[in-house]
């Protein structure tokens, strides 16, 4: 697998992923070393589907969940629910994921409650097992079943954070935004646009995410590209697709937006 | 549909709408490739109405939620209730909107409770899916189905936000007050009162909205306009309508009443 | 009605009120064209009687609730209730104030958690109307049906205020104490005092309200001296009843307590 | 009633209670006119005692509530309870007081929830009702029903207070500490000691009261006194009695004690 | 009783205690007057044994409840169980307390919740009562109950406090740490190390406790140096003993744990 | 036991554990004089895997907990819980390793709400004790039962502390990381490296871990070595090893990921 395009011919469930430096090799040993697999960046570069794409590849299911900051290990682990005057246990996602040597993918993980951080542990080190109290029962996790965490370090750097003793129980993956080529060429891909208007919406957000001085608490991630492109590709203007699809998401602040928008116009 | 003024002959089920700008044409090409919409725009300057008329134009069911600072995702998704010694499952207004296919329009998004937002990002990303963990069922949109929200960014800037990776996953649309001429058409129209009368009550309300050195935290919306009118062509006088149906909503500082009633009282 | 005096002979049920300014006729405009009223004066000041009066005068019944920092939208609209094994639904006093086309007053609002003001949206604008999840039911209220709220604009003034987009969805007026005729008129009626000594009352809380140097956090009310009426026309000294009717109720500082009760004994 | 001593021959429902000043007075016009009574103090002067024997002079019933930051109102209301299969409404204490005609007595009212206070709201004005939301049931209070609720002003003053709304549905009352010689007269009377040993420990007491610079944040109450009358006429040594029934539990400071001991000592 | 060794040989149900000061005679005269004790004192001097001692020497069971700042009323007076589709009232310790006559020893009384204190008022006064809404029932306490409760003043002063209305229902006792001569005893007696050991031990922890400077937030308690003794009965080296049993759990600060592990090798 | 080497070939059941200091013996000694444990450490030297290893060295089971700030009570105690109708007792992990006798581990006990500290009291002091409130029953330990709490206190030190009034009920050990041969003998055997890569490994560590300048607020444990070597083990080049494996669990921050990254190029 190491290496490889994963958009192959292998049908429809492997979906397009463009691999960017060594992020499939180190997947890949993750995975047979039976380790967990943190993974880095800013929001829209493509960590979910990486993981989604690396399912596809290893054929195991993927399960996702989304953490907020009410994610409790109850939600991860299963609950007892009334249904019509019985009452049935219902597996949680974690529990789903790993009975089934599925891949699991916590998005957001230091959103969640800390006693969803503590589940993990007993998952990550030599025990790889669960305790389901509620059933009395010890899960032991099959080889085939993996742990992924992601997290956005650039946002509210210092707020919230993993504690060390669960960080270092992690494998780690760094991604960043690809290089313009690379990043045109999803673009279209995923638009539909012509590559030419492709390479001119990522010359315009290269611009955008040098202009360091717009104090700006994100920066525009490829997704954004991707939807202006498509709002282009069904015949809207450029410039009208630029500030629907990519400035105005990023900002309320009427000058940044403005100083943006006549980017856009110099090079659309 | 684009561009064309909403309030047609189809029938009643069309509100009054006018368009300012080119937001008939964002939304329509947002609809047909299947993203999301975020409307930013101050208070009562016809957000909510714009989604309604184009609901009414797509011919679109509307599910409006207004949210406040409780509301979660069990709100949006559903619950089991207790009724009568069953129990039995309600779906909530978003589950409700995915199924039927509706527009679904959350108001005020920024104060909903964070596991809200999350429930969205399965469903403003390529999956276009929910997952019901009490129903053990994922639900996946059709076509048909647009997720709306809005939110007013010059209030409370920089308290409550949403985040970046919430953000980059909509098209966006900022409002902002109608220019006179088209405000006082709206006034006239929703009122009933003359073009004269409606004329002289936005002359008011722009001076209102110019005097920037009053601190208000916000300004006179179009509704409060209405509002006078509709008290003037009951047979209020003007000057007393413009202080119970402007002034006295707008603030409680005595100064800048009597100053606001200073500058009605000219006008009017 | 506009302008009359309501305390007339139409039978018991109108409750005494004497119209301060002109909040009679905004109140029936109001009324007639099915706006929200917003009712903003100190404690005291006569904000509940006006209500009262008002809803006898149009013949529609009252509903009053309290609002304090636990009142929820669910106190408002309803709840299922576990009543000898059965479930029963009940409507809250907003659903049944909707159903019967009554006049619903919410006192001190802004006390109320932020949930019931959203529910308050959509009945004060075009819909009118409340959507009560629970029983999957949209009621829309009757021509008949009005929604007053009132607060006291100078009580913590800036720490909790309704939102802007709340404020806007009302028509507003602002009470003030009565004239010392008029309040001494009030006093006399309300507690049975010669008018000579309603008078004298109302002398000592005019020269009370006017000593600003005194830090009070609060004036006396119109209700204060009618308890001090109450108590003087069973016998007790005037000077004992201004004490314990009117001084220490306002405060519980000896230097200020002394100093009212100085001009209490200098005028009565 | 009024003036007399209220210690009488009427049988042993009347506890011993010495009135200080006019505060008798207050109470019988208070509950003639139906008017509710605020009681303020600091801790052990009597206040609860003055209670219960006004209660027993008007031969009501006495309802006592010792508020907690958790008192709620349905702790006062009621509630449903589920009890061996069948759910049971059980009146809660003012629900009781308010149908038995009885004198309620809150102690330390500021401490309980904001919803508590609202629901004497309707109880102290001109209404005189409750209403039971679970049973759909307004209650009147009976003429004979009276509200009594206390509080010390001199603890933490300015941090949790009676709201102007609240506070100015009440006569008030100021209770101290009693004149030396009526202060022997109590202690003798509570404890048994004789009369030479309470007068001197009150002189104790007293002394200790206006070393203002100690810096206690409380002064000792009578009860204290009555507690090592009590401790002394068992048998225990005056100074020690004076130790640990009064000055241990008046303060933690070493210092303070050491001096107050030396105090002690010198007129024990 | 009073004044002598309680270790007597009354059997095995009156524990070791060894008074220090007049102790024993304050409970004897509290448990005479039926008057209620608080116990003041640092961590491990003694405070729980004195009561156990006490209860025994009354002859009176001892209801223990370590109180922590989730303890509420409920889990003192008692609740409804669901057990087995029935609902069965259980006392709590403070009803079955009560029940029986027994000593409530209520420890670290201070983080308990505010409902907890306010409770005890009621069983504090001339009433010695408590009252269960739930089962509608007033409990007179029988003139053997008595309530004793303790805290640490030294530990986080001022931050959580007795209000003066709790603290002046109280006799007072503060407990120290007893005289060298005397914890030695008390260490060779609990631990079974030799006499000579124990003395040694005590000189070291003597030292310990005066080194100020050290900025610990605690001192070593009795406890600790009985700990040291029996590792030191069972073979453990003196020094091994003293650095695991008194100094690790003293402090986590490495320099101070080489201070004093420097101190207790000069000594041992 | 003391002193042994614990890795024997007593079967499968005793984990790999390399003996540090004395700890072995300390453990043995508490263990037999039935005295709890802390053991205080870095995250990822060692602590869990010592108690395993004493565990199965005492020939008793174990039982763990990872504490988290939501951990209560009720979850270690037990609770009733509803099954398919009827209601059952489920004995929570303390509860069930009373009764077994096991080795109870609660690790990062500080992270554990306070009413778990405070359950703890009364099984560690002379009673040995725990009360089962819901099922009212009193279980004394057996003497083959023993509690270990761990945590770090390096990590937030200051802002979460157990009380000395529940720490100095513990015999203490602090654990570091073990001496470079020790520790690269840990990491071949734990990962399957050669001993010279092993060695490499904790030479990189080790300067890492003495570059103080870093701020880090953590030091690379000993298990993310183990996890370099395994990557390294399957075929991962060595540096991009110690990059995923140490380097990215250790920190986010790119220059520091720098420095170290050169470090590891340097050695590696």
């Amino acid at each position: 697998m190491a290496g490889a395009a994963l958009s192959t011919d292998e049908g429809p469930k492997v979906p397009y992923y463009r691999p960017i430096h060594r992020e499939v090799e180190v997947f890949d040993h993750a995975f047979r070393n039976q380790l967990a697999l943190m993974i880095k960046g800013p929001t829209g570069c493509g960590k979910s589907r990486f993981v989604e794409a690396m399912a596809a590849t290893v054929e195991r299911p993927l399960v996702t969940v989304a953490c907020h900051d009410d994610t409790s290990a109850t939600d991860l682990l299963g609950r007892y629910l009334v249904q019509g005057g019985d009452t049935v246990w219902q597996d949680g996602p974690l529990t789903r994921a790993v009975r089934q040597g599925a891949i699991l993918y916590l998005d957001e993980i230091v959103e969640a409650r800390e006693d969803v951080v503590v589940v993990l542990h007993s998952l990550t080190d030599h025990r790889r097992q669960i305790f389901l109290d509620r059933l009395n029962e010890t899960l032991t996790a099959p080889p085939e079943f993996m742990l992924a965490i992601s997290f956005n370090p650039g946002y509210q750097r210092g707020f919230k954070e993993l504690k060390p003793s669960t960080r270092q129980r992690f494998v780690g993956l760094s991604f960043q935004y690809p290089e313009p080529a690379v990043e045109a060429e999803i673009v279209a891909q995923e638009s539909g646009v012509e590559p030419a208007m492709a390479r001119r919406l990522v010359t315009f957000v290269t611009k955008a995410r040098n202009l360091e001085e717009f104090g700006l608490n994100a920066t525009a991630s490829t997704r954004l590209l991707a939807h202006a492109g498509r709002l282009i590709r069904t015949g809207m203007p450029a410039r009208l697709a630029c500030r629907v699809g990519v400035i105005e998401p990023l900002t309320d602040d009427a000058d940044i937006r403005a100083a943006l928008q006549d980017t856009a116009d110099l090079i659309l």
